[in-house]
């Protein structure tokens, strides 16, 4: 199976990189899976979960002898994790990351990279609101979108082997450079966030409605913010860091269009509202038909009573 | 057992209105169920669906002998509705209604109110995305908040019935007064819808970023946002046309921290960020256990390929 890789070294394990080394033990696709941990915590849980054979402190340790090699560490990260691994980096080891601003990944491990290996960032567009090695699980990747952004200088064979390796997970694999990328992702994820951290954000400092009264009636709306306003917040400073400019381009528009939407409240312009409320339908379909949401009504969400 | 009617009248049966009609049904709290609907098509699936025992192209036939009427219509058609049923209205019939905003209810069906009938405006905080008689279940209301806004005139005996009422249907039932509902469901429901309303908007917009593009990567976190923007475009407008100052008021404030956030990521002000965004998980916890939530990760939304 060309897919198999010798020694996957993980740098960082938490939900990204624990579903990975997960997946990879599932579908056999590496003999030895090792990490590398800030916190002797994180590699505990690590070992004792036995989804790694080892894991290490130092990243030079992890790497030493890996053929593949992924950042899965929130991207403020990247530069000097690089730097320090770059001198033990394998011949011909295939080097990626997960995370979901590409440019800045380019930018930041790119220059390190020795010539005998090739450096191909990655993005998979799976999650949930959970961190940490625990929460990680096998399926994670399942019918999701991979999105790898090689760069000058990638060898098409290692392309062909990395692709390979996501979709033997279960995914589905785009190239894409990573400008696009990172516009992209902008508007499907990076705003999304944002503005649910924002609206949590906004109801947590409000005087005249209490903190009891948003929970209570969370499920007018508001709760289904929560979910990915729950999400690692390191992790999330870093892509809004490291993303700006498709960041504010983005937040541009979505400000200028609740602008519109303001005014027509203020104007009681029914008929405008009426108009945008009416196209947003057909797009919750196509996401759905696409395998990228559930079809049940509420997500899903069981309705019982406390002491069901 | 005091909490049966003998005649309840549902003006309007869609996702609200069947509901109740089915939990109505299922816990026996009234001996006869009738509807008014517009169109023959939502009487015809009433009627096949057998919620109700007869459905009525006029809204005086179905309130007739009614000992309880519910408006389940948007909120633009209380007035009009009001008006035409309160010369019908039985001595001693509870009317309410089950829109999103209670000051405007109040406005719009108290003054035709006749001194013989107990008007109490009421608000299940419950639904789904899904619109219309068929997509109702009676389950709906089970562990959701019901909060009821007794206006001058309404009887302790008949707020104490309708309570009993919305409690026999499994929900929690919470009196306030109409104001103040407004500015809760304001920040917990009206704002969200806005939000998630005007993200999908601006992505559909986009000229750097195709549709499929938005519709592949909806899983970073775009597609929850989705839901709530396939709700009712209808009933939501009159919401927004009916809910304007409080909805002003706090889509003031959203922006205005949005703006903070927007500042601190040109300035690349990480620990504002981390700030802000470290507070929310907190809250998503609360509501999860107030039973608001599912505790499974990413809704419990199932992890699985095409063809599973």
């Amino acid at each position: 199976m060309t897919v198999k890789f010798k020694r996957l070294a993980l740098i960082g394990i938490g939900l990204i990189g624990s579903s990975i080394a997960r997946s990879v033990r599932q579908h056999e696709l590496a003999e030895e899976i090792v990490c590398a941990a800030r916190t002797s915590d994180t590699r505990r849980v690590a070992l004792e979960l036995g989804i790694v054979d080892e894991a290490f402190d130092d990243p030079k340790d992890a790497v030493k002898g890996a053929d593949l090699v992924i950042f899965c560490t929130p991207i403020g990260t990247y530069s000097t994790l690089a730097e320090t691994i770059a001198p033990v980096l394998a011949e011909g080891a295939i080097v990626t990351d997960v995370g979901s601003v590409k440019g800045a990944a380019v930018k930041a491990i790119g220059p390190h990279m020795p010539s005998h290996v090739d450096f191909i960032p990655g993005h998979p567009v799976a999650g949930t609101e959970k961190s940490g090695p625990a929460a990680g699980f096998a399926e994670l990747f399942v019918g999701r979108w991979c999105i790898l952004t090689p760069v000058e200088g990638s060898s098409k064979a290692a392309l062909k082997r990395l692709s390979d390796f996501w979709a033997a997970m279960g995914s589905k694999v785009e190239i894409m450079d990573p400008e696009h990328h990172d516009l992209v992702l902008a508007i499907t994820s990076h705003i999304p966030h944002l503005i649910a951290y924002n609206i949590v954000g906004t109801a947590d400092d409000l005087e005249d409605v209490t903190q009891s009264e948003v929970i209570k009636y969370s499920a007018g709306g508001f709760r289904d913010f929560t979910r990915i306003a729950a999400s690692d917040p390191t992790m999330w400073r870093d892509v809004f860091l490291h993303n700006k400019d498709a960041v504010l381009e983005m937040l541009g528009r979505f400000s200028e269009d609740l602008t519109a939407l303001q005014r027509a409240i203020r104007r009681e312009d029914g008929e405008t509202l009426f108009k945008i409320f009416s196209r947003t339908r057909a797009i919750r379909r196509e996401i759905i038909d696409a395998g990228q949401e559930t079809p049940e009504p509420d997500f899903g969400r069981v309705h019982k009573s406390d002491d069901d």
